[in-house]
């Protein structure tokens, strides 16, 4: 058995190749981008009007109030010349700034009668004003974007401008997941007394997709160690991460270890010093990925948040550290994970611990916002201490 | 013109009726429950297991550490009985504990030789260890979790477990982004010298999505009053909140605020003492809601985050206060919105300004984690201070 440490060491120590693929702008927030975005020309690409209102030619050796309407300067036309340097265009926001001027007054600033701009005394106009110069952001081919930054709206934008209709991103892995155990039926069934549910399988698909990835296929298999080998086998072919909730622990139907020493995985981790989740299995079959977790439904879901998000996530170091509301007994060996409330005072936010009653009881956890990490430890967690916070949302 | 916090007040003042729809619960992940879930049966159903070992009866009179296996009580199966008390049935994690146990003692504590499980000397059994008694985590017909709470992955595995196969949840509006703007490309297509790419109902849509809503579907209209007329008509009869870009300040082409009038919209909020996006304007037509947006790409994803999406997310008051690492002079009358970057110190979060040339300028704020709102006042905000942070995911 191995700490919770040198477990998240060895996990995230392996990585895993990622295909790089292209999708549409509009569906690529929050992916990673797999190459530069380069200007395609000069941002913005014209001298760019920036107010409705009039351009003008300013000129040092004439102060003058009143600009007759020459004519427009719509935006998406061709840019127009301002013949006499006495006149004005008028101007709209994105147009092209009209050969001869220099200058964009607003119409909050002007009064217009008889085709003729007055602009108000109080109101004094400087060259340059409100023009959006030619190549002032970006010049062409400059790197706007490198590879590997995590794409936001902005970059959206960006990449929409200089023509990017798909990107080309690292893909996200193909992901199934596996339930085990002869005692759990479809959620649509009913149960006999000796049954339940199938819940793991759902909250970790609902974890993944809360953090960004999916469960591309679901999964079930009975405790029957051919059928079970079969499975896994088939499935690490197919798909890139294979996460087992079950059948991991000490029991007679306990495959899943042996198992993957038949198929002859590396395995990398098995058994942590921790409370819940201690029979939680991570290796590599294939160069393909499989995190078995045990079977209790908090505990499965602790591992999927402990684990397997953060190696997907490829996160590092982000953690939360909040104070704790009451005082909290460590255990003097293991990690202890525990239902945490994450909850607002004036003085900022703070963890209320829940605890469920073993590491089958969900209900008690139903209003927690994630779990708190506890390292062992021989003196009490005195309230106000800080400790790990490990959201739903990582 | 109003300032910010009132034309925030008049929005969010307005509600808007979500259907209620069935999805998948596997697709339920943060959406919000729009039904009580109940425990169709006790939680859990029976007597569980919660170690694989032996279920054997502990005796006060008699004070047993040998136990002859009797036979195998697995998960998934009807409930066996201890027929010796003085014998014991091996048990599996989530099994049904047999008749005539009272305590399950871990294989860890024992040791098994020629079918007799011997208690390690230093274990201590006791009455109820390992079992998760029936009904202890929730009774038959308790509320488990009520209607309006968003669905977390435990939520998910509960409702699963009380067979939830589909939860009933307040679907998300159907949702239109219209860009406006004669100078405006498609992305695919080669600029012309005064020509832009559209780029602004790409970010909007990837705002949307980083924060879990969809659009539903994106347009662009020429600067004609009449097209644009008839487009808003159709939209609005179509979508439940439309959000267009552009065409809403004081242009010769911005037509939006007549068209609104026209067709006898109610304008709720029509501009904002801000920078950028004064011109942002909120209406109401046939219970539907219109957004629209100044054209400028900075403005028009910042009032997607100040307004739009607080409208849809219906939060309350979640804001992030941060200190900020440089001095900021305020506008006497205008709230200003600043990029910002949220950076990590030995001390926590702080934000970094990032300023763009103007609210055409997309390129500045490439390194931005949101914008930061500046409430006018007289006085300079120190470093230190504490400034409302808007991240692109709220």
């Amino acid at each position: 058995m191995i700490t919770v440490n040198a477990a998240n060491k060895l996990i995230r120590n392996i990585t895993y190749k990622r295909k790089e693929i292209f999708i549409p702008i509009e569906h690529a927030s929050e992916e990673i981008l797999a190459e530069d975005i380069i200007a395609d020309r000069d941002f913005p690409p014209y001298d760019r009007v920036m107010m409705d209102g009039i351009a003008v030619k300013l000129q040092t050796s004439k102060k003058s109030i009143r600009y007759f309407i020459e004519g427009i300067q719509k935006p998406g036309k061709n840019q127009k010349t301002l013949k006499n340097p006495d006149n004005c265009l008028e101007v709209m926001t994105g147009a092209i700034l009209p050969k001869n001027c220099n200058c964009v007054i607003p119409y909050e600033c002007l009064d217009i009668v008889n085709n003729t701009a007055r602009v108000k005394i109080s109101y004094k106009p400087k060259t340059c004003d409100y023009i959006h110069k030619k190549g002032s952001d970006a010049k062409k081919n400059e790197k706007l974007i490198p590879i590997g930054e995590t794409i936001s709206p902005i970059h959206t934008a960006i990449a929409a401008s200089v023509g990017k209709s798909k990107v080309k991103i690292f893909a996200k892995p193909q992901i199934a997941i596996l339930g085990t155990g002869d005692e759990l039926i479809p959620i649509a069934n009913t149960p006999s007394t000796h049954q339940i549910r199938q819940s793991n399988i759902y909250s970790i698909e609902s974890a993944l997709k809360l953090n960004g990835f999916s469960c591309n296929r679901k999964f079930h298999s009975k405790d029957k160690k051919d059928l079970l080998k079969n499975k896994i086998y088939q499935l690490s072919q197919e798909f890139d991460v294979l996460i087992i909730t079950g059948a991991v622990s000490m029991g007679k139907f306990d495959f899943i270890p042996g198992i993957l020493k038949e198929l002859k995985a590396n395995i990398i981790v098995y058994k942590i010093k921790q409370r819940p989740g201690k029979p939680f299995l991570f290796a590599r079959l294939h160069n393909k990925l499989i995190f078995a977790l045990p079977g209790n439904p908090v505990s499965s879901l602790l591992c999927t948040l402990r684990y397997v998000l953060p190696f997907l996530l490829r996160t590092k170091g982000r953690a939360q550290f909040l104070p704790i509301k009451s005082a909290i007994t460590p255990n003097k060996k293991l990690t202890l994970f525990i239902g945490a409330k994450k909850q607002e005072s004036s003085k900022g936010y703070f963890i209320k611990p829940i605890y469920s009653h073993n590491s089958g009881d969900l209900i008690s956890l139903k209003d927690a916002d994630g779990f708190i990490e506890i390292p062992p430890s021989a003196k009490e967690f005195k309230p106000g201490s800080l400790v790990k916070f490990i959201p739903w949302k990582l």
